[in-house]
C-alpha cells in the first residue's frame, strides 16, 4: 500500500515535470504550428529568417474588375502581423521576399496619397519606384487615378501586386481640356477628393491627411512623418519648382508663414507647388465645395484654386524644420529614345514594360 | 534523519518547480528587459506599434572622416533585431518612423550593389529614391563610388542617414577621359571591383552577388531576389536600352542563352546593358584580372570588356521567368530648369538640395 505521503510526493514530482516538458515542447514547436494554422489561408509570402521567425501576411482586397472602390477606410481589417521569438534556421520562400508595408497602426492618422497617372512608356517604372517608397510608410492609403476611359490592366495588376493599401479610380480628361495646355491631373485629383468626401464622414473620428504626390517626383521618407501631424494645412519647400533650386514658404521668427520665396508670380495667394503641402482630411470634409478649378485658371494658380477654398495664409503650419530642409524633389523623367523600335529587331509588343 | 529516498523526493520536487517558476518568470518579463538592455545604447529610433512591440536598431559604422572603408563584410555584426510579443499600446518615437532594412540573414548571400555617382542638381533626389528601394532588400551592401577628388559631405551625410550597409569610395575620372566621350563610371566601377577583391578572400565561404546599379534607373524588388541565386552570371531583359522598349538575351527551349534580342550591334560578345546582369562574387575573386576597359573600347562594348574576362555565353543563367519579365528600367532624369536662379529672388546656396 502506498502511504498518503508517497502519493503527495509522486504528485509533486510528476505534475511539475509534466508542466515543464509541456512548456518546453510548446515553446519549441507550437508557435510555428499556431502561426501556420492561423495564417495559412492568408499568406502571400513567407520569409523565415534565422534566429527569428517572422511571418508577414496581407490580404489584399479583391478589387478590380467590377467594384468601384477598394480597401480604403477598411484597410485596418485587411492587415495582420504574426511574429514569434523562435530560433529557426531555415529559409522558406513561397514567393519573392518582399518587404510589405509596416503593420497598420490604430494610433497613427492615415495618409491618403492622391496620384494622377496616365499611360506612357515609363509609367510602370515610375509607379514601381514610387511604390517602393510608399511601402516604407505606416498607414498609407494610395488613391491612384488614371487619366483613361477605363482602368488599365497594367495598373490594376501592378497595384494588386504591390502589397499597398490602395483605391484605383479613373476618369478621362476630355480632349478639349487636354488641347488647351491645361495643367494635367486636375480632373483626376478632383475625383479623388470627391471619393474621400463620399467615403468618410465629417464627424467621424477617423484621422487622416491628404497629399498630392505625382508619380515622377522623389520623396524622402521623412516627408511623410512631417505631414502626419498636419492640423489644417502644412507646408514645406520643394526642390526644382518654379525654375529655382527650390521654392519655399517664407517663415518668420514666430514660426508663421508670411509669404513665398519664389521668383515666378510671388503674389499668388498660395505660391506653392502641388508637392509642397498636405491637408488634414477634416478640412476637406468640412469644406465640400473646394476643388481644383478646371477653367479660367492661369498657370501656377492650380494650387491656389484649391487652397483658397480651404484655409488662409494664417492657418499654414511650416514643417521640415521651419522650411529649412528639402524633403521632396519635383523632377521629371526623360522620354526614352525608342528609335530602334519598328526596325528589323523590334521588341515583342506583348511584353509588359 | 532524512532517508535517502526523502532527499531524492525533495530534489525531484524542488528542482522542477524552480525551473517552472524561472521559465514562467522569464517568458513574462525577461525578454522585454533583455531587449531594453541589449538595445538601449544602439537605438537610433524606436517605433512601438500597438499590440506588438518591435524595436529595430542598427549601429551605423562610424565611417567617414579618416577611415577609408565602412561596414562591408562585417555588416552582420552591425545588425541586430529585437522583437517581443508583448502587447503595449503606445507609440514612442524618438526620431522619424523609418523602415530600416530587413534584418540581416546568415543564410542569404549578400548582394553587393556598385553605384557610380557624380555631383549634379538631382543627385540627392536620385540617391534618395534608390535608397528607398534598397531599404527593402535583405543582406544588401551598397558600394557607392563618387566621381570626385574627395568624398563629398552631401553623399557622406546622406549615406550615414539612410540606415543601409554601405561602403563609400571615391575616384576622380581624369579630364582627358571625360573629354573623349568615354562612358561614365568606368573608373568608379573598377575601384569597387578592386575593393571587393581586396576585402574578400577567394576561398572564403562568404557568399555574394555583385550588381552594377546606376543611380537613375528604376528597380523592381523582385529583381534582387532573382539575382540572389546567381551561380556565375545571371541575365535578364532591360527596358529602354538600345533604343528599344527593351533589350533581352535570347533564350532557347532548354533555358540556355544563345544570342541577343537587340538592334544595336547584335554581334557584340555580350550585347547587354549594365543593368542586365549580376555576377557571383566568387567569379570576380577567381578572375582577378577582369576589369572594365578604360581605353580602346567602342560604345556598347563596356559590358563585354568585363564579361569576356569572366565567363562564356554558355555560363549565362537567364532569370526573370526565362527573360520574359521586365524588372529593371533604364531611364534618365531630366536636367531641371533653373532659369530663375540668379534672378532677383534666387534661393539660398547653403540649403542642401
Amino acid at each position: 500500500m502506498l502511504k498518503r505521503r508517497d502519493i503527495v510526493a509522486i504528485v509533486l514530482i510528476v505534475l511539475p515535470w509534466t508542466l515543464l516538458i509541456t512548456v518546453w515542447h510548446q515553446s519549441a514547436i507550437a508557435p510555428l504550428l499556431a502561426i501556420r494554422k492561423a495564417c495559412h489561408h492568408l499568406v502571400k509570402e513567407i520569409f523565415i529568417i534565422p534566429e527569428r521567425l517572422a511571418v508577414h501576411h496581407q490580404q489584399l482586397s479583391d478589387d478590380g474588375v467590377e467594384g468601384k472602390r477598394e480597401a480604403g477606410g477598411q484597410a485596418q481589417d485587411s492587415k495582420e502581423y504574426c511574429a514569434s521569438d523562435k530560433d529557426i534556421v531555415e529559409v522558406v520562400r513561397t514567393e519573392y521576399v518582399y518587404t510589405r508595408p509596416p503593420p497598420w497602426s490604430d494610433v497613427l492618422p492615415t495618409i491618403h496619397i492622391i496620384t494622377p497617372t496616365y499611360s506612357r512608356p515609363v509609367q510602370k517604372a515610375e509607379l514601381t519606384r514610387l511604390a517602393n517608397t510608399f511601402l516604407h510608410v505606416p498607414n498609407l492609403h494610395w488613391i491612384l487615378v488614371e487619366d483613361s476611359q477605363r482602368r488599365t490592366s497594367l495598373v490594376t495588376r501592378f497595384l494588386r501586386e504591390t502589397g499597398l493599401n490602395y483605391t484605383h479610380l479613373n476618369v478621362e480628361t476630355p480632349k478639349n481640356y487636354k488641347a488647351r495646355g491645361n495643367p494635367r491631373g486636375t480632373m483626376q485629383r478632383n475625383l479623388a477628393l470627391r471619393w474621400l468626401r463620399e467615403t468618410f464622414n465629417a464627424n467621424s473620428s477617423q484621422a487622416g491627411i491628404v497629399y498630392f504626390a505625382d508619380d515622377d517626383n522623389a520623396y524622402s521618407l521623412e516627408l511623410f512623418e512631417e505631414m502626419r501631424s498636419t492640423q489644417k494645412v502644412s507646408v514645406w519647400p520643394v526642390a526644382f519648382a518654379g525654375g529655382l533650386r527650390y521654392e519655399s514658404p517664407k517663415v518668420n521668427a514666430a514660426g508663421k508663414v508670411y509669404g513665398w520665396e519664389v521668383v515666378f508670380d510671388p503674389h499668388r495667394p498660395f505660391a506653392i507647388d502641388m508637392a509642397g503641402f498636405a491637408i488634414n482630411l477634416r478640412v476637406i470634409l468640412f469644406k465640400p465645395q473646394a476643388y481644383f478649378k478646371l477653367r479660367g485658371v492661369k498657370g501656377g494658380y492650380q494650387e491656389s484654386s484649391l487652397l483658397q477654398g480651404l484655409v488662409t495664409l494664417n492657418d499654414l503650419e511650416p514643417k521640415a524644420a521651419n522650411c529649412t530642409k528639402i524633403l521632396v524633389w519635383h523632377i521629371r523623367t526623360e522620354r526614352p529614345y525608342l528609335e530602334n523600335e519598328g526596325k528589323k529587331g523590334f521588341s515583342d509588343p506583348n511584353m509588359e514594360v
